[in-house]
């Protein structure tokens, strides 16, 4: 197939590199995006690259942020002995949308996983090992699977003889399932059902 | 709900303004985005901005083009005597991928559409008329619907008259697909439009 134009290949192309845009969807966006105003496209292109320039980690919990620390490490209504430990920056937002949590967050940045080689110094335990003197709790809201489980279990390990209590979120999320996507009212439930590892 | 980031929401917004992309999507997407490298994110957002830069509308056959005219426009191989109606460039696109077809094109750039006020002075139907005189043969792929009956019809009746040979692409039973779950209408069309074998 011959396509009548170099700069519309390049862009299917590149959309097409998107988790879960095939080839099809891709022209379908192309040509959607030819249809709109200069200044629409002007804006998403610049979105995409203010997510680069001007989204940074907070050094304190690893969260996404604009500010260096970020709002809810900076927030002095939050409840600072209580310590949520998330994979990636999309659980918390997942966890801030049931408007339920109100203590703070670490962002791991991964999972242990030996088969792909990712060990404990691949994420961000010793930062959290360092927060959680001060802390009363450490909820780990981490996805249930077999990664999820080898860090739950490494880092309830690592806490042992600290006097901090340790829970994890109810196994009321689907095995098997993410996440990111659990509804509201599911995510709320498993927060609340949280069981003391140990 | 309130997210950490105003850029973080702002690309979320962007990119669920296009079609068949939810909130959830763009959630994903623009967690996709924020891991990529810095030049990669640039690519994307440049070849966005190209395409509304260096796409044009090629001034004889109206396809998307880089160049004036279009490359199948130009292209001396191509027979100049069959001319192929389709409402919008990214059906130009689907006919090319067949590789079968060797004529012309003309984008139309809509259907008749008396109810959205769409009438043939909205559409590129004069344009068409004007590079008629020269042709053997005008094929009409138009999708099969009341809009597409609508501007065959009304596009049949302004060439009446003329020596050239109407035609439109077949409706019936998609390869692959079951006559049995093929609709009333879908399954008379290919009935009435039957070919003989030997």
């Amino acid at each position: 197939m011959q396509y009548t134009s170099q700069t519309l290949e390049r862009i299917i192309s590149e959309l097409s590199k998107l988790p879960g845009i095939g080839r099809k969807t891709a022209q379908r966006l192309a040509f959607h995006v030819l249809k709109q105003p200069r200044n629409e496209v002007a804006i998403l292109a610049q979105s995409l690259l203010d997510l680069k320039e001007k989204i940074i980690r907070c050094s304190l919990c690893f969260n996404i942020t604009e500010t260096d620390p970020c709002s809810i490490c900076m927030n002095t209504k939050r409840d600072r002995r209580t310590i949520c430990v998330v994979e990636e920056a999309n659980d918390v937002l997942a966890i801030e949308r049931t408007d339920q949590y109100r203590g703070l967050y670490h962002v791991l940045g991964g999972l242990l996983n030996p088969l792909d080689g990712i060990g404990p110094g691949d994420i961000r335990i010793k930062e959290l090992l360092e927060r959680v003197d001060s802390m009363q709790e450490v909820i780990l809201a981490i996805n249930p699977n077999v990664s999820g489980d080898a860090t739950i279990m490494y880092i309830a390990e690592k806490l042992s003889g600290l006097p901090v209590k340790i829970s994890r979120i109810a196994r009321g999320i689907p095995i098997g399932s993410d996440l990111e996507f659990a509804d509201m009212t599911t995510l709320t439930r498993a927060m609340e059902g949280r069981v003391t590892v140990r």
